[in-house]
């Protein structure tokens, strides 16, 4: 059997009850590490299991699953997702390949950023499409974020802004040489999307088009959610273009139409000098 | 220090260790019992946490939160929530209530349907605005689901449709005479949402509207998500018309465009005579 297990957001006591059981009788039990970071490593994670984990990489999940599912059909095989399983595309490939192999599997689900960003205030219902926002670098600007969140907008709905992560990658050189040398993981913060987002609206404006947000939109910057140290930050986007939210994971929301008892939740975790705008915001959209 | 703790989606052992260690150490543990249910009850849940648990119904949670934040200021108190805690509306009201008795409030998150239907192999980045499909009545029949169904199938995007619950609701009669007589909990399968459905499309038809969606649109409806007894059912919404998942809880996806990948997802859980259907619809959409 392959079990798929959640880990949730926070650290090592995030997992259920049923996972911890399910990861303490498997033969083997894989880490995935390279689409979500809990707050704590790997051995906090061991040490707390009592197993040994083996780290799953994209290339060994990609290129190498037949050694994942390995006697998978006689023994007990676990696959550690940070969030829910079910986050990222790569999980429904190990499954396919399982099921092919002739393998059964079973799910443990857990929370993922997709329905605790909730705590924030903002009712999961009135999210429209996920958005993914990734690095900029010299050459690639893509905007394409800029305009599901203006369609959001457009439908009263707000938009739930998944942050790039970059982990094991190589530098156009050292993948040129085939070199196994891997750049340091970088996690985009809040200030970084809407760095990027401040400066589509920039672009944008200078072209005349008919803007879906502006800088005083009202936005939502999380980090860490689900653990001790959890920052919520209710601000303008022009705000969270300079706000520090510590270290990663960061997700940010654009917000849409607001209900008065989200502006009420929102008012929890914004800075005195960002309720201004929060109350235009409610006046001007309810 | 009020402890909002997600209890995920299937049965006692569904909670996290985090969850578990807060509902063993408070001084008071509230159930709530009126937006979801787990496939045990109170009783299962109360032998495995070694704890009585006190059942929160809407009333006492709306109309009398004091009595479930009383000292909570100086001691802990639980309140449980099947899903994760801001699935609903309510429980953002027992939040600001509580800090604004200057209470401290945690979450202690867990999975919910909002997240744990990319089970179903669809990709939950896909995903429009979330769907509410009520119980019609002789009187009232409102359709605005399947306005936002067609809505997001205009953008390609699926449409979780969470299905309506009615527990502890009073008949018009007992209503009127004051009786606190309770009707038997009603959970909406899903047969009778795709027969809502279909109803709509029928009369839509009739009146010349261009269609959204059809009795040929492929759907998957899912039952006891989380559950060791979970279905999975992908069909098209005519064949799930006439389809017995079994006992509660239900929901119903309407897919959208489908990558390959999700294609290949579906067929794992698709009826032999639906994989036609599947095989059109892909061809079709993607």
């Amino acid at each position: 059997m392959l079990y798929l297990v959640g880990l949730g957001l926070g650290d090592a006591k995030d997992i259920t009850v049923k996972g911890l059981e399910v990861v303490r009788r498997c033969s083997r039990v894989y880490l995935e590490a390279y689409t979500s970071v809990l707050t704590v490593g790997k051995e906090a994670l061991e040490e707390f299991y009592g197993r040994e984990l083996i780290l799953a990489d994209r290339d060994l999940v990609e290129l190498e699953a037949e050694e994942i599912l390995k006697e998978a059909d006689t023994s007990d095989v676990a696959f550690l997702v940070v969030g829910d399983p079910f986050g990222a595309t790569t999980h429904s490939d190990l499954v396919l390949r399982a099921v092919h192999a002739g393998i059964s599997y079973r799910v443990v689900h857990n929370a993922s950023i997709m329905n605790a960003v909730g705590c924030c205030g903002l009712q999961l219902y009135s999210f429209g499409e996920t958005v993914s926002i990734v690095f900029w670098d010299d050459d690639w600007k893509p905007e394409s974020f800029y305009d599901k969140i203006k369609k959001n907008r457009s439908m009263g709905l707000h938009s739930l802004c998944l942050l790039d992560i970059k982990v094991k990658e190589q530098s156009i050189e050292n993948l040129m040489r085939g070199r196994k040398v891997y750049e340091p993981p970088r996690f985009m913060s809040v200030s970084q999307a809407a760095g990027q987002l401040l400066e589509v609206i920039r672009r944008r404006r200078e072209e005349g088009e008919e803007l879906g947000l502006t800088e005083d939109t009202l936005c939502v910057g999380v980090a860490r959610v689900g653990a001790e140290d959890q920052v919520i930050r209710t601000a303008t986007l022009r705000q969270l273009g300079s706000c520090d939210l510590g270290p990663p994971l960061h997700s940010l929301v654009v917000t849409g139409r607001l209900h008065p008892l989200e502006v009420d939740m929102l008012r929890l975790s914004a800075a005195p000098d960002a309720l201004a705008h929060l109350e235009v915001e409610d006046s001007s959209t309810s």
